[in-house]
């Protein structure tokens, strides 16, 4: 029997939009974002799309109709009734209430702002202005519409049968990715891979397959609308773009060394345990932590994002110890470039020493190297990211001097100022 | 939008019924049939399940009830008016009015005949009694029964991420042996996979991915229900049971020595061209060619079904040329135990000495060998033959010993009259 109401429907494309809630996002932007509603919120920025992999031509493989179409579409979405009920009745890390009622009644009134978009040199110009807590919304939608509108191009040109193995071979890696992770029931892994996500139904499908493969060794995932939907807790904390535009608001060297620590200091004041993880990386872990207030080192854990990440850990394990805090009492939260065999490694060389944990993203949810010939569905380094504030310039440094970013008399500047010295260069994949 | 009407439907097991069709069954079982419905339709046979994997007990593993509700689903099925139109109306090896008018008429008013089901030491004894052309309609759909249901009695006992990544792992490897065997333009292969096809559905998925990635390499399937839904060639042309059958009713050793060229006479007689295909290894490959009549060494080929293939195929080019017949213009068609790697090697070895086709079964339409825990969906070796005609036992010695069946004292006698002595054994793994 064929539904044809259902078929008929099936013909208007919205049936798969690629962004489809306001909540398809990830967790720590709705955390960040109340944040910033409170502190900063007449903050202007300007937000880019930064495609680090310039030989992906994205101008060329994504018709601009499709993009704006797909861009409009994000525009147009407001929060629903039951999503501002899952937001404000559920509970977030054990506490209930986590958004407050003044951030919620905005919440529900927000449309996204406008876009602007341009091609230049095979890419596209993708940059978002306005108020700080609408524009930095847009940063996990962008992301996720050009890597699935990357990835639609290039199956839009395969066979039928060639789409169903394709799809066969990329469920059997990543199950088999999950059966190599079993066993190992202290392990803790989260899905952290909105962002760069083949689309939408593979990260849905990825997130029940971790689910129902790895039991309690799957604590839950960074997009809440896969959380609300399939009944997971939703994971995150804080990220480098509060530190970024803090730093960027500044007036003087001495306020721009002491910026990182206004951001934790605000987050303090919102949130204790399992939100209280410090993201020491944006100039510089070892400089960051040196010069931290004690309290900090009584916060719950450490996230290590770039760098050696066994490097990131000995240095916070060791911070801990000269803090005369118990290493093992911390967690060390590790997100990035992670696959299979770099998670077990991390993990067998830190359990026991620390308590351990894994943000899971690329090559969870886009691991399909390999799978088109010429790799055309490999996944690739591609970014949003605030680029200004109040009309100052971002900049960021990281562990890794590949992923910095910043006009370079300002990256400079920051060198000093953070006392970054020599790093070793890390290849950025995605 | 669900479709509750299909839910609802969905509840009722008959939306996947095993066997769905009287032409779900191999087109060469419908030309015998039509051929022993006009030469010996007053014959009385018992066909019975033969399970020579004796590791596997199936009656521990199927539900009796189960299967007894599918052997009844099929004994319930009669000829569609669209299934008749087919076979009465389609071209069949380029000649239209395969099947003749008596024969349909009679088919149409076909129901299978009762079955007889007992459990033995861990097995089940199904045996079929009645007429010829009757009974021997039961071959496919017992064994399709046995193998689907045996998969579904593992099958659910996994949970659904499990099955689906099953599949997946399952469409990997077919797709991975049709791409294997691309790039070779000379190539012709056809389904033979219906007696121990995984399930119907497989099956039918498992031709559409042969079709879709061979092009002109597949020439169609055995499969007369799959052939008609997809448009394909129906293929085969006849098998051991005609052999044994006349045999068994020979009333002399001097009768019995010329059974089976009774039966190809009768063959002769009915078909031409690509039907005209010698199946010589019933009582020993080598004795029949040697004492073959001339007129068979006109016919269009030879198809090798047991034993060492590259002998098989050796023998019959040599037979060829001994009755002074031009080898490449013979087609030598295999069709025992191949796989991928076996089909390009014995491609290689005789093309252009010979026309080689290939008739691809077990591998093709059941490859799950070791895609579960335990392999629990292995293939096995599991037959339904003719033990006796009109009172009498039925014999077959093939080219391996470990296929001969029989009563040991008419083995004896069998291989005295053919002149068969020792023979290779071959591993029968399926």
């Amino acid at each position: 029997m064929v539904d044809i109401a259902t078929r008929v429907w099936n013909h208007k494309w919205k049936i798969d939009p690629i962004v489809r809630s306001l909540i398809d996002t990830d967790f720590y932007k709705l955390l960040m974002c109340q944040s910033v509603f409170r502190n900063r919120p007449d903050t202007q920025v300007t937000f880019s799309l930064i495609n680090r992999t310039k030989t992906i031509r994205l101008a060329e493989l994504i018709d601009e109709g499709e993009l704006r179409e797909q861009l409009d579409h994000v525009r147009s979405l407001s929060l629903s009734r039951g999503e501002s009920t899952w937001m404000r009745g559920n509970t977030f890390y054990g506490k209930r209430q986590m958004f407050t009622s003044e951030f919620m009644d905005w919440f529900e009134n927000l449309r996204l702002p406008p876009y602007h978009l341009e091609k230049r040199d095979g890419q596209y110009e993708l940059t978002f202005e306005g108020s700080w807590p609408e524009v930095m919304l847009w940063e996990i939608p962008a992301l996720a519409i050009l890597m699935e509108l990357r990835g639609r191009a290039v199956v839009n040109q395969m066979g039928r049968f060639e789409i169903q193995v394709l799809y066969a071979r990329a469920m059997t890696r990543l199950w088999e990715k999950v059966e190599k992770l079993q066993g190992n029931p202290d392990l803790r892994i989260a899905d952290f891979g909105t962002r760069r996500r083949h689309s939408f139904l593979w990260q849905d499908w990825c997130v029940q397959a971790m689910n129902a493969g790895l039991g309690e060794s799957f604590v839950g995932t960074s997009n809440c609308l896969i959380a609300k939907n399939r009944d997971l807790e939703a994971i995150g904390t804080n990220a480098h773009e509060l530190p970024m535009v803090y730093s960027a608001l500044a007036e003087t060297d001495d306020e721009l060394r002491q910026a990182p620590y206004d951001v934790l200091s605000d987050w303090h004041a919102e949130h204790d345990g399992n939100l209280r993880i410090i993201l020491p990386d944006t100039y510089g872990t070892k400089g960051f932590l040196d010069a931290a207030p004690d309290w900090l080192a009584g916060w719950t854990g450490i996230r290590v994002d770039s760098g050696d990440p066994a490097t990131g850990a000995e240095t916070a394990i060791n911070w801990w110890k000269e803090r005369g805090e118990d290493p093992t009492q911390k967690l060390v939260i590790f997100s990035d470039g992670l696959d299979v065999d770099k998670i077990l490694e991390l993990q067998s060389q830190f359990a026991g020493r620390c308590r351990v944990s894994f943000g899971w993203g690329t090559m969870l949810t886009n691991d399909f190297k390999g799978l088109t010939h010429n790799d055309t569905l490999a996944p690739f380094s591609l970014v949003c990211k605030a680029i200004s504030a109040d009309g100052k310039p971002t900049v960021k440094l990281s562990d890794n001097p590949r992923k910095a970013m910043g006009p370079e008399a300002e990256i400079e500047r920051y060198k000093r100022v953070f006392g970054v010295g020599d790093q070793a260069e890390v290849e950025v994949v995605f």
